[in-house]
């Protein structure tokens, strides 16, 4: 046995026992009311980081909530990786819905996680996924196989768009100067097929208000003579994808790559079962664009969906009212070469064109980012695709994620650096839904293989 | 003076404590929250009829709230009115929105309301407007001037539907035997344009539920290849009215009455302005059924209004999720002649035969009632008409509601009398709404008009 099994050997349950206290604090960063965990949860990086072997670990105050920064710079002539992730997590409502509560982590074996996965919000986004690094990094600094230098950048807002990064990136420049920058914040196909995600999609959130008569009404009295704000609100959004659910906003496709059919070709070649898809999430059928397949409709498309309506009397019971008000929040997923702020733009332009003259409506958008491609042909996919040969004894398949990581294409942008999303999250970890979890297996085999990144990076980039 | 006048001179600062008394328990009927304080207040009217004079005051119980009954028995040979009212009220949220308390009742003068009206949930939907009636009766019995039988009926469940008086009144024929039925639960047009209600819409209040995936997803990982039962229900929802604001369900309007011009250019004479409509409740234009009128939308045609919608993340903030379920209160106001249980299959019918494979529908019928018509030409309506004439010193118009109250059909299918609705609220009393109140003026001379009533219809009787 190698020296980094052996090593995860002697300290997995440490290694379990400190994510499971990183996960108890409820560091939800989109409700304020948990301010002050998720500024705890900033103080666990720092001592994490500081235990790991980093140095002038720091906490940077931004406009919003802290970004924890620390480094290692063994020798200024080795390559920098500079690993980035994130340090809070999505809301965990619906609450009811968990199986145990999100904030007090559980290990329990599903079908899938034989040898037990973590239960808890955050264990795999991304909680899980950023400590597999400092884990590692633990253990190259602690065995004297660090091979290059190494920074990490760990923020407290990408749950809600990363918006205090975006300051401080541009603003911080040679501090975060580096080679290549490396994130596990995305998930692999299966245990047993692993992979690398190659393309992100962008998102554009909006949050839109309509607004009719300026109180509540009585239906009975006002009914059929007045427009009702949910009503309404449901005949603009409907309008907003059309009978083949293509999006009905002016300009939305103009920008969008078609991919060649050799590409769609290659793409279709990723094991996927439609019915134990729909199985999975216990569907009748899928939906989507028409002529496209779902792994298309999901990765390569954008999308326009409704994450939350509201208006009106909803509590127990009957109330025969016409509301004043009605709301929605909407996100887009975007691709490559859509620009989140035209998007934005294009939506509010149309949404508000199409209110009729009966209601008020306000559009206000909430964050956004751009989507990205990693090429396949640089020296960072090849050692990451080598370390998973390593650890996996299979060579990953390149697959295009659904999900977006606002902030990559800043980087490219900024830092002029390629990243590499090294994931080893599945998709049926509910990640964003109750009862998150992450695989023990998953977390150990995230450590074993990260080293072996750094590794081959460093010989590779000589 | 006369003796009606100078008793209510006389009384006028009792008579408005002990309605704020009423007022103060929040006896809200649709939320098991309140059932406490529903209780309470049956108790409250139970000692208001006896100190007014009833005899026989019970409270009769149902399978749910109880009905409160009482009478007073002057002469079998002479005629008897039975007063109905009810002393449950609707939910007063949105609290935020009420000036002051919803249960802490206050009086303030308003621009419609110089003498000052009394702020509160239920002042005049309907615990003011019945208490008129016990203080009328007060009047009669401790002045002699009581000139027929009387019994009174409250029940606590109007707001949500009255099944248990559904279930009482055909149990209790011999007890409810009556001449007349006598109600004050609707509105005049203005204070110096008297005008008694002489139609009702029917109601069909039903709920339903669209299920996509067993749980809440990742809306990056499966936006745009799975349902989002929002969206869905948004499409579902906008379906059910066309280009014209026509419901869209199959024989939905087939028993519709069509008014003949005459009957729509005897309602156009309704004094109304359409600037002043606008106005009073801030909206930029009406909306409603092309080839009617405001008037005719709100009185003479069915509707169909989302009364509350919600699924998905509502809370403060953004999160990128497609919900598992999302939610609709739904109902239709009916007009005569169509039945509600008739309107509310086929609703589920096409309700459920519109949901796409995707997704699972569920639609759960709330409550309802048939719609009424009360003919102008019986000596209840002149008796009604001429206690106006004496009070108001104006012949009150014949005007059909767009409100509801589903018991008045069932009062004259079981106990076969016609109904008189009496109404001396004002539609912008904000019944159902935040800040709902009832002018002084209305409360005193509502209690002046109804021994009039008593008199004409006696002596009509004869």
């Amino acid at each position: 046995m190698n020296s980094i099994q052996s090593y995860i050997k002697e300290n997995k349950q440490r290694f379990l026992d400190e994510l499971i206290e990183l996960l108890k604090i409820p560091s939800v960063s989109a409700d304020k009311a948990f301010e002050k965990d998720v500024l705890l949860t900033a103080d666990f990086v720092v001592e994490s980081l500081k235990k790991a072997g980093c140095d002038n670990v720091e906490i940077c105050e931004t406009p919003g909530y802290p970004i924890i920064y620390g480094e290692k710079i063994i020798d200024k002539n080795l390559p920098t990786v500079l690993v980035y992730g994130h340090y809070d997590v999505q809301p965990a409502d619906p609450i009811e819905l968990w199986t145990s509560p999100p904030f007090e982590p559980v290990i329990k074996t599903t079908e899938i996680h034989p040898e037990g996965a973590i239960f808890a919000r955050g264990s795999c986004d991304d909680k899980g996924q950023m400590y597999m690094h400092v884990k590692a990094l633990e253990y190259m600094t602690s065995t004297g196989n660090l091979p290059c230098n190494v920074k990490f950048m760990i923020e407290g807002e990408e749950e809600v768009g990363s918006e205090s990064l975006a300051w401080f990136v541009p603003r911080n420049k040679e501090k975060l100067a580096n080679d290549v920058i490396l994130i596990s914040d995305t998930g692999m196909i299966a245990n047993d097929i692993p992979s690398i995600t190659t393309g992100l999609r962008g998102l554009s959130y909006v949050e839109v208000e309509v607004t009719g008569p300026n109180r509540d009404l009585h239906s009975g009295l006002y009914g059929g003579a007045v427009a009702n704000p949910i009503n309404i609100l449901t005949k603009m959004i409907a309008s907003l994808h059309d009978e083949n659910n293509h999006i009905t906003i002016p300009g939305f496709y103009d920008k969008v790559e078609d991919l060649s059919t050799e590409e769609r070709a290659e793409m279709a070649k990723a094991p996927f079962s439609l019915e134990d898809y729909k199985k999975s999430i216990a569907i009748g059928d899928v939906h989507g664009e028409k002529g496209y397949t779902t792994n298309e409709r999901n990765a390569i498309r954008p999308t326009l969906d409704v994450n939350g309506i509201w208006g009106g009397y909803i509590g127990e019971g009957a109330k025969t009212v016409i509301a004043s008000k009605a709301f929605a929040k909407i996100s887009m997923r975007l691709v490559p070469n859509q620009d989140w702020r035209e998007i934005t733009e294009l939506f509010k332009n149309h949404f508000e064109s199409i209110a009729p003259k009966s209601v008020k409506v306000v559009v206000k958008p909430h964050h956004g980012g751009q989507g990205y491609v990693t090429p396949i042909d640089n020296i960072a996919y090849k050692a990451a695709s080598k370390a998973y040969e390593t650890t996996f004894n299979k060579t990953p398949i390149p697959q295009r994620s659904g999900g977006s990581i606002p902030i990559v294409a800043l980087f490219e942008q900024e830092l002029k650096s390629k990243t590499i999303l090294m994931g080893f999250g599945l998709n049926s970890d509910a990640i964003h839904s109750p009862n998150e979890h992450f695989g023990v297996w998953n977390y150990l085999k995230g450590i074993e293989t990260i080293p072996y990144f750094y590794q081959y990076f460093t010989e590779m980039s000589k």
